[in-house]
């Protein structure tokens, strides 16, 4: 396919649709070279999508997981009028286990299931209207993080970001490139550093991409610069997103974060995390209590097809890492700001 | 080629080899998937692979450079007897100009230049018996280092080191591993996490290759993953070779060190630089005046042949950064050990 079936500017870029009775997905892993949309009508090949990263991001893995979930009703309709709700189980607790470390899509597939008592008859018009209900409540709370993340930012800054999350990584707009991008529409942001993000590349596939698309001007760096980068440049904030922020404001992010975040506090940089009131898990204490997803180590050994380190030497490649509260200035949700997180004043906004 | 033509154990790798009237290199950018061999018998061919990278390493880089001005002398000689010296200047230039970081490049030349007044007749004997002086010297000095820095260390410790600072980026044993290697051997050591060193995989295709081979406990783990595995894991040391030491005790080395110094000293980790006294520059007052070399961007916007960025994406390449003192608790040479450096220790040492 090609630039034709992407919406511009790139932040009305979407990485989740619902199109025709199915789920349609833009495939992140060939990003940017091929624009590829993948159909799916199973929650299952829908799980599988999301434990291979065709879709990554923890806001669009949990809209992706809604929807599956209607493909999974659908299915365990046609199969067994009477008992759907018993049927879709299995399905549901597959998608739950799809990846570790997002409560997003842990909170979506409750979002959906709270809904089934309510349901009569057909489980997928209510089902689909709830999705799409999801969906476009994720764009709005990005809008408005946007807004409100961008009030912090005065003018003419420099930021850094990690990892993307973006209209691609959301339901569209992004978390921290949505106050990215209205910061840069405000005149409060000037150049954004995107960090590459190994070992996936979500910085220099995606987000470089994505600002590139929208005009925003970006300068792609190796994730180890970045370091240098706060040395040499007049740095404002580092801007993230997040896939679980616990009860004490402890931040689940894309491995990089912390190593970022511990470069800011040694420079005077300040943080701030940008993500949905579903990414905040009330019932996690702490970051220590966040499950870290491993992933595969040929990830780190390998770039496609081709081996850069030797054969059987021994990786880790976990995919996240937790960057501290005491770490973070703020923490951008669209129910409102959490200034220097701790657990009080966490509890105030998500008690 | 194959595994023929390299020395087991790894430590007695030799990147660098005078042979039948040539220079060898082994080339660098090849490894681990293929052992072949370069030979040159021109100093500028030399020149220009350095500048590529075919020989990299900073005491590497000054021993090839060492061999070229015996080769840019035997061509000089050969055109023009009685004026030697003067034909061979612009080759000098063109080599001390390859790369501008490392400083052992600069006093590899220095080093031959010195005995230039004292030939007769046919340059290359002598000069040759003077670069294979500097050649055993630095494999020596390496062998110096790594007793020095394994006294440093205590018992069953886990470090990180970063790039390769090993037998390939040596005259051979190599400064950072040459710790390692003697500290492993002693059992002071017991784990090495090697972080991959973008964008040229050093960590990933080198040092996790050489510690492999001498079969010493590797784990390869991307560079952002540092500061996770430094909070994750008792680390003992941070253990690195240098490119150039400024007089103030600040070091130049491959990008992303200062990252991983920054991170050491947010952890409680403790910093050890090892490099021979050829790359302390006390012409230099402090690192904000060391060059550091900017590469093409290609290296991170492509992987070989495959393009991983968006097209006409900006991007930065700086192939080092500057670690300034007060993060490095100590600097092994030959000559002895800087701890806490700062200009007046290092003006006892190497004033």
């Amino acid at each position: 396919m090609n630039d034709d079936n992407l919406e511009f500017p790139a932040e009305t870029f979407s990485a989740v649709k619902w199109n025709a009775g199915m789920l349609t997905l833009l495939d992140q892993r060939k990003l940017p070279r091929e624009i590829n949309y993948l159909d799916y009508d199973s929650a299952l090949a829908v799980a599988a999508a999301i434990k291979d990263m065709v879709v990554r991001g923890a806001p669009a893995i949990g809209i992706a997981a809604a929807y599956a979930v209607v493909l999974a009703a659908r299915t365990a309709w046609q199969e067994a009028e009477e008992s759907w709700r018993e049927k879709i189980e299995a399905d549901i607790e597959t998608l739950a286990a799809a990846r570790p470390t997002a409560v997003n899509l842990h909170w979506a597939i409750a979002e959906m299931k709270k809904v089934f008592d309510s349901i009569e008859g057909d489980p997928e018009p209510v089902l689909l209207e709830t999705a799409i209900c999801i969906h476009e409540e994720d764009i709005a709370a990005n809008h408005e993080m946007g807004r409100l993340g961008a009030e912090l930012i005065v003018a003419n800054s420099q930021v850094i970001t990690h990892c993307n999350a973006g209209a691609l990584a959301t339901g569209g707009y992004g978390t921290a490139l949505g106050v990215i991008r209205t910061a840069f529409k405000n005149g409060s942001i000037k150049n954004v550093f995107s960090s590459e993000t190994r070992p996936w590349f979500q910085g220099a596939r995606l987000t470089s991409w994505e600002l590139q698309q929208d005009q925003i001007p970006v300068n792609l760096v190796i994730d180890s610069a970045i370091a240098s980068v706060m040395e040499n440049n007049k740095i404002a904030w580092l801007i993230v997103g997040s896939d679980r922020i616990a009860a004490n404001g402890d931040v689940a992010n894309k491995i990089g974060t912390y190593s970022h975040a511990v470069s800011a506090y040694y420079h005077g940089v300040k943080v701030m995390v940008v993500a949905p009131s579903s990414t905040v898990d009330m019932d996690i204490e702490s970051g220590v209590d966040i499950p870290i997803e491993n992933r595969g180590t040929e990830e780190v050994t390998d770039f496609k097809s081709t081996r850069i380190a030797p054969n059987d030497i021994e990786a880790i490649n976990p995919a996240f890492d937790i960057t501290p509260a005491k770490l973070v200035d703020v923490i951008v949700t669209e129910k409102g700001i959490v200034h220097n997180p701790d657990t009080e004043k966490m509890l105030a906004l998500f008690g």
